[in-house]
């Protein structure tokens, strides 16, 4: 067990690292433009460095995240000139420091559930701040426990006792010389097993007064004699707009997931093709553990899968920076399914090259055993995975009525192949069969589309029964989280197809063509989806599983190339991946 | 990224700890007759021990492990009265301190690939142990880095220039100084993401003299003028034998994998059982986690895992210290499956409770996270689980082929029902008989059997083809997978029943047969492999899936109750499973 005033001392150092090298970029004028500059061009050169920080630094990605994205995202983006005139430059120096104060320790994923209060004073022309009880206190603030300046609060608005609902606020928290300012109490979350060179605060408001001009007022305003008006009348479209800045938190993480999975497939795959075991001839040599066809299997269908999503979350990426209000909808169904599917990928991904590299995988200098407490939290941070996979059935089954009740085709987020007609699939499947697009996209289509029916059935079947909407929904979780599933897996295996078509014919695509079959064999393999609901028999599935032997054993030559063709500088890499023995000997001087 | 520094002081500073924990200990005299008092019932008050020790500590207790069951258990086991007289009082009283050197950086599960060299020099009596080459260097061994005074080295027996093969002898490496010996070089392996309480070291061996007496002789002795004898003609079997010791490290780490499941569900299902989120109705309270059914699906399954693993762990311990040499094949085919199995759902169970728990999973005082780096280590560690699990189907297949060959009836590992007629499982299944043992025992039996018959035939088709006995076997590697896990899943079953058999009519016995039930349905419904090979139709794992469900709710009202039985101590716990919101309270103190 931990011995605490350790754990701090060495969470301190962490955090300080951070703010250094913080100090260090800001200086070097690597953040210049970042909330000032317009247009997708900009936004793709700043989330190109994220990304590459992420790689180096997950602390330092999520800190620089939280203070431009989230906390810079709020004002740009909810708010209006006066914010921006006031907050955008000073952000972009770091001259104030931004923090983001949503969750709180009771409420997390329900945001709208909140207990903060900010109470309009008509008098004064005042918010009134105040945390009610200890349930309402923000929690997992990062960058509050140490650094933050301001901060964003997200709290019940009152006005004349009346709740209008979620708003956002700004808020100063500390003064230039980092103290905290009267009647705020802040704390550290404490030593977590990742991000510990973030600082996670706990925040409290004690009656807290900020001007009424700093409401982020582009969807509702206060005047000031305490009149509510808002451009929104929809209460739940209101709530909606203020949970966007946290869509690019999540195309961020999603896409970092797969950045990450790339480095530990580099590391596993260069390992199994250095590391040997075993003879399986009396007085041969040892087998390299990648020429063992279950170490293929564990190990190559990852490589695929990478490849597939990494085409998945650039594709995210480049449609959220060109985004339209008439395609938020689809960003949010985008950014939840991805987030969800590509961080959960990218933990099995990690488990999977640690076990794969042994013992080894849990040093710390291999990076394989880090990056799996570091990056678990991106299963539950900015949307818990489950909740973000419900919300994605929920707005497919959204789509499906309202196609239905307009008598309208399906427009929008890759469902057209649902107003076509229901492919079918052959009975008999060869190999050429099975690597065909036509028959891949087919058969996630025929899946998609017979799930979102038999969701629709059951939600109908529970309202028939009297159950609430809710509650239908609630109790259909086994087919939405399938239908979800085969959304997800629809849509990656799509967005690749035009990567894929977009190569110029040779050996490139070939590989490409190699790895998208073995995505689809082993979507096959692993879900007992397609013979559960009958689209597969089982001499098919039994086909599939020959197919996956052999993709291995075609995959196998082209291992290396792939994992380089990721671009992992060297130094991001570990020791494992080179000549491990000679990192490891007496005289190398690592002791 | 971690500054090296902080690193090595804060390591040593856990070594050191664990260093003092044991002096306590032994001061109190709880080691007073683990290597000298003989029989079942001392060896079971010394598990015991041992179990409470890896909740509380896991560098702890791997640390005593090593020193008593590796280092001890080789001396008792494979030496004879010469070295029982000498070492295994000292070793009770920690006035020596063992370790272990099998593993090396280049050898981990082929220890017979080792490249460490004993040879045997006549003149005078003694053999020189020497490492020829840099993977040869002793990896991981446990105590090494800082504290050890002895080890047993494994090494390639030499003598008048042909080899023996691998031999253990004894070598002393420090002074009781804790100085290092001459010819020895001892280094840390450094940094891990768990167990750095202990301090696993490397060792090379640069010609150091031990004495004949040495040698471990229970198997294979040398004589003085060098001549080579053996109680054991077939060296196969005779470095079966200098294994042995590893066997007793598997049932320890299956019964600790339980423990830390049990643990992480106390935490998990409390917490579910105190936080709400989201409520259903437009005003009505939120609910709490566990009232979801998709929240009980996440956690009541692993409940119900981990009691029926919980009663097959005690059973093979039971098995284990009242083994004869009859069953020593039984023993190691059990350890080997259930090590696996037990291990990797500990860590399946782990993750879903730190995800169920939000960012409170993610806080070292919560524990659920830094269980998965602690004891990430136990499916790679006393055997790669992937490769256990490939010797579970092998031993398989090789009473298969003794039966056949034999024309005996299948003995023993539970496996009679081959000899009986194949179980026929109703067409159409109703709640009843999905809950019948009878169902399930002969659902699982037919699964077995049919898989042993699939590989019998799939690995007969290969040498069929040309291809070598290990090629063969390598090849069918995914069958093989299948029907490891279904012996596994069958003996489990199998335990269990036993047990609740035992169990007085009542209300008990009514949740034994509940968590009996869910263990079979979600085993059905989280593997292809009853649909894949026709077990089941489509119709009855659609009843099967409805079943779960049902299965879910009925469970729901004795999760506690459950959890509480398992009778972890509330300071084992952590924050999260009590009044976590007083615990985070600005008053409380904790900042």
């Amino acid at each position: 067990m931990d011995s605490s005033p350790t754990a701090a001392a060495r969470r301190a150092a962490a955090i300080a690292a951070t703010m250094r090298r913080i100090g260090y970029l800001t200086r070097r004028g690597v953040f210049r433009g970042w909330l000032t500059e317009p247009g997708p061009d900009a936004e793709l050169h700043k989330l190109a460095l994220l990304e590459c920080l992420g790689v180096y630094d997950h602390s330092l990605a999520i800190k620089v995240g939280v203070h431009f994205f989230l906390w810079g995202g709020a004002v740009k983006f909810l708010g209006t000139k006066r914010h921006h005139d006031k907050w955008l430059l000073d952000t972009e120096n770091y001259v104030i420091k931004g923090c983001f104060a949503m969750t709180e320790l009771g409420h997390g994923s329900n945001v709208r559930g909140i207990e903060t209060v900010a109470t309009y004073d008509s008098k004064t022309g005042e918010f009134v701040i105040n945390t009610p009880c200890e349930s309402a206190q923000k929690y997992w603030i990062g960058g509050a426990a140490n650094h933050a300046t301001h901060t964003i609060v997200f709290a019940q608005l009152h006005i004349n006792g009346r709740n209008e609902g979620v708003h956002a606020f700004i808020a100063q928290i500390r003064d230039q010389d980092e103290n905290v300012l009267p009647n705020i109490h802040i704390a550290d979350c404490g030593h977590k097993i990742g991000l510990n060179g973030v600082d996670n605060g706990r925040i409290w408001f004690n009656n807290i007064r900020v001007p009424r001009e700093n409401l982020l007022n582009l969807v509702a305003d206060v005047l000031p004699d305490g009149k509510y008006v808002s451009m929104i009348d929809n209460p739940d479209q209101r709530f909606a707009a203020f949970l966007s800045p946290l869509t690019l938190g999540r195309v961020n993480i999603a896409v970092n997931a797969v950045y990450i999975s790339k480095v530990g497939l580099a590391i596993a795959v260069r390992y199994a093709l250095s590391r040997r075991a075993f003879s399986i001839t009396p007085e041969g040599p040892e087998m390299l553990l990648l020429d063992y066809p279950s170490h293929q299997r564990r190990l190559l269908p990852l490589l695929a899968k990478v490849c597939m999503m990494s085409s998945a979350s650039n594709f995210m990426k480049n449609v959220y920076v060109k985004r339209t209000p008439e395609i938020s909808k689809a960003i949010h169904v985008y950014s939840s399914a991805l987030k969800a599917t590509l961080t959960w990928q990218n933990m099995t991904t990690l488990q999977e090259c640690r076990e794969a590299c042994g013992g080894q995988g849990l040093k710390t200098e291999n990076r394989l055993g880090i990056f799996k407490a570091e990056f678990d939290v991106q299963s539950t941070f900015e949307g818990d995975n489950n909740v973000l996979l419900q919300q994605v059935s929920k707005a497919l089954y959204a789509e499906f009525l309202t196609t239905q009740r307009k008598k309208k085709p399906f427009k929008g987020l890759g469902l057209e192949h649902l107003n076509g007609p229901c492919p079918v699939i052959p009975h008999s499947l060869t190999s050429d069969i099975l690597r065909s697009s036509k028959f891949q996209m087919d058969l996630f289509c025929l899946r998609e589309r017979d799930l979102l029916k038999q969701f629709a059935e059951e939600v109908a079947r529970y309202l028939a029964q009297g159950e609430s909407r809710e509650r239908a929904l609630m109790l259909s979780y086994q087919i939405a989280e399938d239908l979800a599933r085969a959304f997800t897996e629809r849509t990656i295996l799509q967005i690749f197809l035009e990567d894929e078509m977009n190569a110029p014919a040779g050996s490139l695509k070939d590989v490409l063509g190699l790895l998208r079959s073995m995505y689809v064999m082993v979507c096959i393999d692993e879900s007992a989806s397609f013979l559960r609901y009958g689209y597969l028999s089982r001499d098919n599935v039994a086909t599939v599983r020959k197919e996956v032997m052999i993709l291995c054993s075609e995959l196998r030559p082209h291992a290396l190339a792939i994992v380089d063709s990721f671009g992992i500088p060297d130094a991001f890499l570990s020791p494992l991946a080179f000549d491990w023995i000679e990192a490891n000997a007496l005289s190398s001087g690592s002791e």
